[in-house]
């Protein structure tokens, strides 16, 4: 089977590490000798429920995360955490402060603008997002500050986290969890969806502070308390067993990887190969060189739509696969998650610099 | 593999057919010759989009679904229909009627009692829910009458559904949906939970009348508003692509098992082998004759737990696994939703006929 495969730089849902997909396929109509499939199995069952603490102290470890923090894994995705975070974290007579680096922050402002007051306090929209701001006052009163940590379409990443003092920073890391290692206790919550470099779609983790629970009402939809979630051990109804099963398959591929350290690493040299390739005459790229994303390095061959058709049509006979930009933007976009090879990164410069030399 | 399985009662996440296990085996790593699993795909990619339109088009299938109704692939399951449900179809000034018939549907009240004003008009909780109330007037004012149409707990099942009038009637279906033929067209609208008949837990059907997507405020948060998700042919957000995968897996094979109403009546026969042998002196169950679910056989023997322990470790050495009744009433239950073969039944059959010859 793997040798069939293609060199995978979508954007999401992403490649997932071989090994990992070879044991989930080799179990996939016996986990661990129960004689069941993982699906097929009671998430109130010793063996699932020993899946879903491994899980979440996988992520634990990968991340560091002190036990101030809980770890949910819930449904829905980002999208709902976009009303999930204001209908629990708002505060009476404050506003939400957001830094706005993209789309995925512009769907959230729309979703919280339906529950609760929002000032956007920085914005690099009129830069087309090609940068994340770097100057901004931070509002004491604020009932949370918002930020988007990496953005897949524009490109670009938070490097340095904002300072927000007492008032909480809520993070939508989506697209660059496990990417790195970050100081969870900057933050007073995080969310993410999987299909970056968690596990497959219909998983979003969320790691909350302990001390915001008690914001939530219990007058919210008792799926959408995060204080009910964190009640139930993340298991208020049915949690969608399979991704937290690949969940915990994918925190252990990290360990035996050498931990997020090693894993940063690996990603720093992986952008690097690409961002140099990029800084040239021929391909460009339009994001500032201090916020780039290590995830999604996005590039044009100047400016020119047929020549990247080409770049596409030619690139998908060697293998490599899903490098068309965003349809809001155009272009092209590498997505190099935890789980992208270095030998796909260097398949794909190998053909970036043959492509230069003939169209150049 | 499939040699090492057991006999699986589980009330679900449940047991699935072993041919669309071995198919989702098959092609783990390389989806219809694609390169790629089918949860490495981006969801807008042309070969998802194929998987997505076949689930849609299985269920519509099976369930004979009007062209004056939307199928929704979402996620959050049940619990979350539970608050999804009033906020979209709640009428002001109008109340929701609800029959209760056990654990599910009063969990339904809670969240809806958040949302709107709530009359029961019908329970059978003085009976400890033995049974599908039978008298019962429709209010025409209540802005929509709901139930639950198969109770996993207490065992009892709707056989035949009340007529509302004008007024929509509203079923969670998560444990009986695609086990018999229904008529769509009594409903405005039914949910259901993919871990019993439908797939693996994570995804959750929807079945809505096209009129009644007008009541969908646009101040909803978006992921919460079926109109919304109508609109975006359930692709808001990046939908569980892999339980969606397995939700057109399951279809195809209901196809291929004749259809609805062949394996209505594989249900009816599985269940009467078991019904049979409890109306005894030995087994019994307290659910009346005319409202026992197909799905769920709930029994007691002689209300004894010791002897109960005894038939359950006994069953266990025999593979024969999950046949404790819940947590909250005790007792022995078999579920046996459609994955679950005659073979299996026959296999359960002769246990208990055995045990009972043993210990009668």
């Amino acid at each position: 089977m793997a040798e069939k495969r293609i060199h995978n730089f979508s954007a999401g849902p992403a490649t997932m590490p071989v090994s990992v997909l070879e044991e989930a396929q080799k179990e996939l109509l016996n986990f661990n000798n129960s004689g069941m499939s993982i699906m097929e199995m009671s998430h109130r069952s010793k063996a699932y429920l020993s899946v879903h603490e491994n899980a979440k102290e996988g992520l634990k470890t990968v991340l560091n995360i002190p036990d101030q923090y809980e770890v949910l894994l819930l449904q829905g995705g980002a999208s709902l955490q976009f009303s999930m975070v204001p209908m629990n974290l708002k505060v009476a007579n404050k506003a939400v402060n957001v830094i706005n680096t993209g789309s995925w922050t512009k769907k959230a402002i729309k979703e919280f603008k339906k529950e609760t007051e929002v000032n956007i306090i920085a914005s690099s929209e009129s830069q087309n997002f090609n940068n994340i701001p770097s100057q901004f006052s931070i509002d004491p009163n604020a009932s949370f500050t918002y930020i988007t940590s990496n953005n897949t379409i524009a490109g670009t990443q938070w490097h340095e986290f904002p300072d927000t003092g007492e008032v909480p920073l809520v993070a939508d890391m989506s697209s660059d969890i496990l990417s790195r290692p970050i100081d969870v206790t900057k933050f007073g919550l995080i969310f993410a969806g999987a299909q970056k470099n968690i596990g497959p779609s219909g998983v979003t983790i969320v790691i909350i502070h302990k001390e915001l629970l008690t914001r939530s009402s219990s007058q919210l939809p008792s799926m959408l308390n995060y204080s009910a979630h964190v009640e139930n051990d993340s298991l208020y109804n049915t949690p969608p067993t399979f991704s937290v099963y690949m969940v915990s398959l994918i925190t252990n591929w990290i360990n035996s990887q050498g931990g997020i350290n090693r894993i940063d690493k690996l990603n720093q040299d992986k952008a690097k190969c690409l961002y140099d390739l990029i800084d040239g005459d021929f391909y460009q790229t339009p994001v500032e060189k201090g916020s780039r994303s290590l995830m999604n390095v996005v590039f044009r061959i100047r400016n020119d739509e047929v020549l990247e058709n080409k770049f596409l049509s030619e690139a998908k006979e060697l293998g490599l696969m899903n490098l068309k930009g965003h349809r809001s933007v155009g272009g092209l976009r590498a997505s190099i998650y935890n789980a992208v090879s270095q030998t796909s990164v260097n398949a794909l410069t190998d053909f970036m610099q043959s492509f230069k030399v003939k169209n150049g």
